[in-house]
């Protein structure tokens, strides 16, 4: 199992082909969580690091409005296919991985930690 | 206490002085959640009325440039007072309010409904 701090510089952007992918262009992946916490559970990424929501820039601009469309592409499919979802993202203590990551969910919560 | 669908168009917008307001300027309202569900419970929301984060278009960039940054300027807050913080916005059946809004929240959560 993963330990490190940053699963997608270290193992999702390099290595792809180990993900259940939903979504890979120029600046933006989307892949299945490896260990889902719900029932339903997509990572969107940049591929670009960025470290979080709140350390974004104006300079980051470009990796950002990417983003920001795959999470709507993910949470439009996520929200017709079961009628709902969640869309989140982490700060501080409770970012596990310290590369900006935006949860969509949906369904039963699986596990907590 | 409110029971209608939109609280933000028929509450929060047309009366801030009933709320415990963090920011607010011509496109952007943020206060504190009149029953929150964690310690610390902001809610951001476009003054203008947007139905959700899937509903977006290209025209509602100005209100979504705004909000994102109202959305980031309270996450910092919320991150450097408490050690973390969670974005949140729902979609479908888990959204109650059918106006755009997102939660920033850090904390014990202190109810579910």
């Amino acid at each position: 199992m993963y330990e490190g701090s940053d699963f997608s510089c270290d193992v999702a952007i390099p290595h792809p082909e180990r993900l259940d992918v939903v979504h890979l262009d120029e600046l933006v992946l989307a892949f299945q969580h490896t260990r889902p916490y719900w029932q339903t559970h997509v990572v969107i990424v940049p591929r670009r690091h960025l470290a979080s929501l709140t350390s974004l820039t104006r300079d980051d601009e470009r990796d950002v409005r990417a983003l920001f469309a795959v999470v709507q592409q993910v949470a439009r499919r996520v929200e017709q296919e079961t009628g709902a979802a969640a869309v989140l993202t982490d700060l501080g203590r409770y970012q596990d991985s310290k590369h900006l990551h935006v949860h969509v969910h949906s369904g039963a919560q699986l596990r907590r930690d």
